[in-house]
């Protein structure tokens, strides 16, 4: 028997489903992932593994992010921010745009909720074209908090996020990639 | 000094947001212990311990029991189960209703989430009526799952949640009680 890489472990867990949301797009589906216990703690673990420096606070991203999110903010001994769509929060926040394939959608943060020098890592299950992650990223940097990097179990390299992400002076480690959007 | 007990502990990191989501409501927010390292591993700590039996899967409720269902599940060895809007997953769904105050909503699960026989204990931030963590309660029953109880972190005891469950054989635990809804 060869030996079975955390990667092949993992991605034997993620199942795609055609045609989701819309007709052409193969939707990479984490949620399997999240039932198998062994495969779950093995994505976090490798999550944790990937993170060398300190880390204050995981900032998860609605709402997948944040299944993901708070098993790790534990494992790095961080607090868990959560990044919601805007108005969901109940104190005062801050909000930017992202935009979307037609149109924009808005990140809200609680602005309170990064104190000025914390170091947050960004975690979401799936890595597109970066725009949420970037929205994030811009929340905790206006709160004055210090994007020490971004995690995700997904990456779908043909759109380009890690690109966008290290442009942007965000160091990126996905678990997964999957070509053809 | 006195002792300081679990519930005060928490209690202190649960801050609340007066007229949100609408004028009147005492909204407790949850946001603030997940910031807090050791609060949020006192709170899964805590509810992992209210466990008795054994647990297959932790069916958590969009969208801010995910935060605390990942790390549950992991600490009881459990695999995470999401219960989502309906619309919001991939494959294929079962879906339940819920009373709101006006109209209603709708709680969905993948319908091969959940294999008969599984052991699942349900998680949410918080109980109100019970609506939602009974609509989740009769969606793993039509899969063929066993509810073994229920987990939240606050109750607002005067919306009566925790006797609709038991009413329906629920058991519940919750880490802190508010009174006034």
């Amino acid at each position: 028997m060869g030996v079975t890489s955390v990667a092949e472990r993992l991605a034997a867990l993620v199942r795609t489903i055609p045609d989701f949301p819309r007709p052409g797009i193969q939707f990479r589906d984490i949620t399997t992932l999240l039932l198998d216990p062994e495969g779950f703690q093995l994505a976090v673990d490798a999550l944790a593994d990937s993170v060398s420096g300190p880390v204050d606070l995981v900032a998860a991203i609605e709402a997948r992010g944040f299944a993901f999110g708070g098993p790790l903010a534990l494992r790095l001994g961080a607090g868990m921010l959560l990044i919601r769509k805007d108005g969901k929060l109940p104190g005062e926040t801050i909000a930017e745009d992202y935009a979307l394939e037609y149109g924009t959608d808005r990140l809200a943060m609680h602005v309170d909720a990064c104190a000025p020098g914390k170091r947050v890592l960004i975690v979401d299950d799936l890595l597109a074209t970066g725009g949420t992650a970037l929205a994030a990223a811009r929340l905790v940097e206006r709160a004055g908090g210090t994007v020490v990097g971004a995690r995700f179990i997904v990456d779908l390299i043909d759109l380009g996020g890690s690109d966008a992400l290290r442009a942007a002076g965000v160091d990126s480690v996905s678990l997964l990639t999957y070509e053809g959007g």
